[in-house]
């Protein structure tokens, strides 16, 4: 099977955009992982693109062709919706086609716009992704879906509120080396158990912000690589993805998230790894709960280990094992489309030492990438190795 | 390479399902496919599934894990959106997939809700498959579109009305021998010719109807057929995908659709054929100036000798190259996002001989498949054989 590299990164700024169209943000991000992976423009061959609610914020459905020319590039692009996992399942699919031997070089990404939409209809418009008939109806947000599974979390192994705030104290104070992340801004402990709260026990820093923001990441084969002398040190060895019933109704077990599981195992064992031999990890934490419940699935903690992880100082930027060292999205910001394909962009720069956190893992050597839809119905794993 | 191979096909009646959901709809095709195919539950590992605007007609995101339980299957599903295209990108993922090793059953299907919006409020759905700042704003609606785009075939190449009105007479009588078309009408070139205009020169009978509908394919390695010794005569040969500028503003030509001959070729490339080897041919006619198009873009006719063609007899149940023998979108329907794996549905029944319009192409042994997302700024072609 061909090897897959990854050969250029791009990101935009995260944060609040209303003023710019989504084309303009996935131009940035195209444009720059182009740059970095200095590949000749008429080598591109396809496009995977994650964009979640395009149709909802900017009225504008089809978006392949759409940000083709937004990136410059005269080839086919194909949309991928997958809730908050589109942008990683886009990455999975072009994995797929460079080892199916059918392209050497392909771009991958995403975009979300939210922040053109009021706070209430962009909650309204996230619940899209869970159960329409039997979630939505019901009155559940994603707020109020994850509560449920803190709840579960808290009474199935123990932790609390204060177990939680340290995922948020810690994903704040990674994003402040994150040029791109959407805060700056140290938060402690107290801050963060004194915030309002949103769903019970969730408070406002349990909590990811609505992002605006663009990624795109350049792979090639190995062979392509090779042949024209590119700088691509780091490969996609492991790819994995899990699938769950859509409403947590249908669970037998509201504290586990079986579908990172599967995608993990999956990844793992095409990679050839084990959880031991991870060095670092870019986990979804779309909610504090979301970062131990991934800990968790993915077998670097076991079930009920995880909630203290943060506290315990394991999992900061000094522990044996940082996790979201980009901020997470957290911090860093969480344009939905967007975020599979940009913790793919952090953890190649942390991989590549081209990372403002990069010196808190200079010996790393294997990084996994876990990026999830809806309250996990969906998950797909990634394995990223850098030649040492 | 593994070859890819047809194990089973399924569909649900098209038309007008307002009172159903789409779970409901794609379960009953995805079910049908299952038993067309006798394969293990246990075995299938993929899901690949097009929809275009669950967004907007059943406030239904993150379709994956939805689409994966109304299938009865526990695997990881996957959900592509490229407008009219849906499905077919989905197919051709799904074809790649089994192609790079890393799965030997999967499911690949669509499913389209539309007849529960209102007309005005499904042709303003449909729009956002065109480009939002510089089609839409400015009124563009998709018969505007085509209509647009007959009208410059008219200046560059001739033709007319009258020939158009062939395609619906013939795609109409197509439909008669196909249980699952939504319409089961004969219409005359009068009839055509005196139907109310839609927009100038395309009339009532120009265009496809609004249609609620589901398909679903299950393709497996040409490996597992024989170790588990299927009945699946119908190989895919042939994959290929082209892209086009979003609007038809920034092409050269508006009587060309190059992103289809793109694809075709890359198709018949893959499949080692050329366009003299097809036999009958399903292309996407959401309009009937659409498979006229279609025909010149897939290399079957030179540019300005389509338009003719089922006028000539050439492309009717009896002609030497019969299109659309389904009755096509035209009179089959065209439940968007489940169009692309419908066509390779009726493409596999008409070459495997149960199709109720086999008896017209029964040494046929070379089919492919054409659909196209917008204006044809995306399009998929697929090549399917069978074993003789």
């Amino acid at each position: 099977m061909t090897d897959v590299r990854i050969a250029g990164v791009g990101l935009t700024k995260f944060g609040s955009h209303p003023e710019r169209t989504g084309r303009d943000l996935f131009a940035e991000a195209a444009l720059a992982a182009r740059e970095d992976a200095g590949v000749s423009r008429d080598d591109y061959e396809e496009i995977f693109y994650g964009n979640f609610m395009g149709e909802l914020a900017e009225k504008q459905g089809h978006q392949g062709p759409v940000m083709a020319e937004a990136a410059g590039l005269d080839c086919p692009a194909t949309r991928y919706e997958q809730a908050c996992a589109s942008a990683g399942v886009a990455f999975r699919q072009a994995v797929a086609t460079i080892r199916s031997g059918a392209a050497d070089v392909v771009l991958a990404g995403g975009m979300e716009r939210m922040n053109n939409l009021g706070t209430a209809e962009v909650t309204q418009s996230l619940a899209i992704a869970a159960d329409e008939l039997f979630e939505v109806r019901a009155g559940v947000t994603f707020p109020g879906a994850y509560a449920l599974m803190a709840r579960a979390y808290f009474d199935a192994f123990g932790g609390d509120s204060e177990d939680l705030a340290h995922v948020a104290v810690k994903n704040h104070a990674n994003a402040m080396q994150n040029d791109y992340a959407q805060f700056h801004r140290e938060i402690t402990v107290d801050d963060a158990l004194e915030s309002p709260i949103v769903a019970d026990p969730l408070s406002l820093y349990d909590a990811c912000p609505i992002t605006d923001g663009a990624s795109a990441v350049v792979l090639v084969s190995d062979d392509y690589a090779e042949r024209h002398g590119l700088d691509a040190p780091v490969s996609v060895t492991g790819s994995g993805q899990g699938g769950d019933k859509a409403a947590l109704q249908d669970r037998p077990h509201l504290a586990r998230t079986p579908a990172a599981t599967k995608a993990a195992d999956a990844a793992y064992a095409d990679a050839g790894i084990g959880p031991d031999d991870v060095d670092v990890a870019e986990v979804h934490d779309c909610f504090t709960i979301a970062e131990v419940l991934a800990l968790e699935s993915l077998g670097l903690y076991d079930h009920g280990e995880g909630v203290g992880a943060a506290a315990r100082g394991e999992t900061t930027r000094d522990g044996d094992l940082p996790v979201n060292l980009s901020g997470g999205l957290k911090a860093k910001g969480h344009p939905v489309g967007a975020t599979g394909t940009a913790q793919v962009v952090e953890m190649t720069k942390l991989l590549r030492g081209d990372h403002g956190n990069s010196d808190a893992v200079p010996d790393a050597r294997v990084g996994v990438t876990h990026n999830a839809g809806g309250t996990v119905a969906s998950a797909v794993v990634h394995v990223l190795e850098v030649d040492r």
